[in-house]
């Protein structure tokens, strides 16, 4: 991989990356629609990245489908997958036994999915950093979906001094509302109904901003009557609405203001977001 | 200094970077001499990294003389100062404000110098990490001086996927043995002569090495002696006897031995270190 980026630099090309951990849908797709507007060479990492999941997370269940993924990224890139490349290493090639070094973005992470997950960002942000130095993209592309991963890894570029774009694509939804997850494939028809419960929540929402409603407490309890009318064995993590860029929570939506949840939905975890001013 | 190495990159030149806090004597002239063996183009930072003092260290009283440093860049460089780069980024350049995201190792650090200084090497990968994400060098010089500093860094740069050949070189010494260090200018006459006992130290666990004693503790007890022969009021923080790249400690000299040691000398805190086996 070093060699081929070196290979490309060398002809003056440039390199946008997208890196995820595979299962790809039709969000994944938009990233790497996006990095083809981007840069001359995309580059797709796919990495079940252990180090982000908990002792109690789905990282053996987690689905895995890498001849599908390539045929999707093939049928995407068109004519351009040609130069396109697609990294795929294994784990004991990122992380060998000795491996102890760690990168870690110290009060973004505090929040929303790291309360409940303490060493979920630092696999995050140490990945991307070894992604970022092996690869060496000109422009980084990640999806709004996970929402506290882009700002957390868009910190990490800046504070480390990355001389990359940093781009964050908005979310891609199903026809229904749904945000695209490759978690999504856990549900069986009554739970897929039943996981459009979030979207439901952020639209209800976005209309009391509209109707000039502010006040966080007075959303938040709709949004909860939604989810539970929507889902009705529905584990609601956290509602929380925060500034963009930094995480800081908020009482009064206002301009900036980016309404998150996460909600067990049938035992599978699933995040949205939505911005609201 | 990112254009200035896009650049020098596009015409397929070589870069070997020298991290460096300044106040230069000949060591970190030696490192520069094998940058320019290394690679076309010589880029020196000098950096007083706030982040790798502790509160009650000599972050203010650090010894600063930027036009004497570039003086002697020059100098060394000759006619390759031409193509070189001296880079001296502010404090607010490399920590703005909302700095928040840390590069660490984990174990390597908590022994040595990372016992008594818990921050320490945190602020030392950080900044590191951050210089070779600006300077993108191909080849990084680091001083055996710094013996843990130098096995941390190597690990480190090898973790996170750095496509950099990591090189550590020698220690220099003054003609009595005492190594160069910036620090060493804060001594008077007396003191001055005394820091040569980190050397004697050294030199005599070596010649026990030589004589068949293997022993750690007998060469500690001898180390000890020669060092409050020498400079009665040393304070020997630690004497420790370790694998040169794992940091373990051994009990018995081998193929590998790194005796290392950290001595108050007349308030100063100096370290030094010898390969034993």
């Amino acid at each position: 991989m070093q060699t081929a980026v070196r290979q490309i630099a060398g002809r003056g090309k440039t390199i946008a990356i997208v890196p995820t951990m595979g299962a790809f849908h039709k969000g994944h797709l938009s990233l790497i629609r996006r990095a083809m507007k981007e840069a001359d060479v995309v580059v797709t990492t796919i990495f079940v990245n252990p180090a982000q999941f908990g002792p109690k997370e789905d990282l053996g269940k987690y689905p895995r489908d890498l001849k599908a993924d390539i045929a999707q990224i093939k049928a995407t890139l068109g004519r351009r997958a040609r130069s396109a490349i697609v990294f795929t290493p294994k784990a004991a090639d990122i992380y060998p036994e000795d491996f102890e070094t760690w990168v870690m973005v110290e009060k973004l992470t505090k929040t929303l999915e790291g309360a409940k997950r303490p060493t979920h960002f630092r696999g995050v942000t140490t990945v991307v950093a070894k992604l970022f130095n092996i690869c060496r993209p000109d422009v980084a592309i990640f999806g709004m979906k996970d929402y506290q991963q882009a700002i957390v890894l868009k910190r990490m570029t800046k504070d480390l001094g990355y001389p990359i774009k940093y781009v964050i694509a908005p979310t891609v939804r199903e026809p229904d509302g749904l945000a695209m997850s490759s978690r999504n494939r856990y549900f069986d028809d009554t739970a897929r109904w039943e996981a459009v419960c979030l979207y439901y929540a952020l639209e209800s929402a976005k209309s009391m901003v509209k109707a000039g409603i502010l006040s966080v407490k007075r959303i938040e309890k709709e949004m909860q009557a939604v989810i539970l009318a929507t889902c009705p064995t529905a584990e609601i993590v956290y509602i929380a609405f925060t500034d963009l860029d930094s995480l800081e929570l908020v009482k009064k939506v206002q301009r900036g203001t980016i309404c998150s949840l996460s909600v067990k939905v049938h035992g599978v975890s699933l995040i949205d977001n939505m911005k609201l001013g």
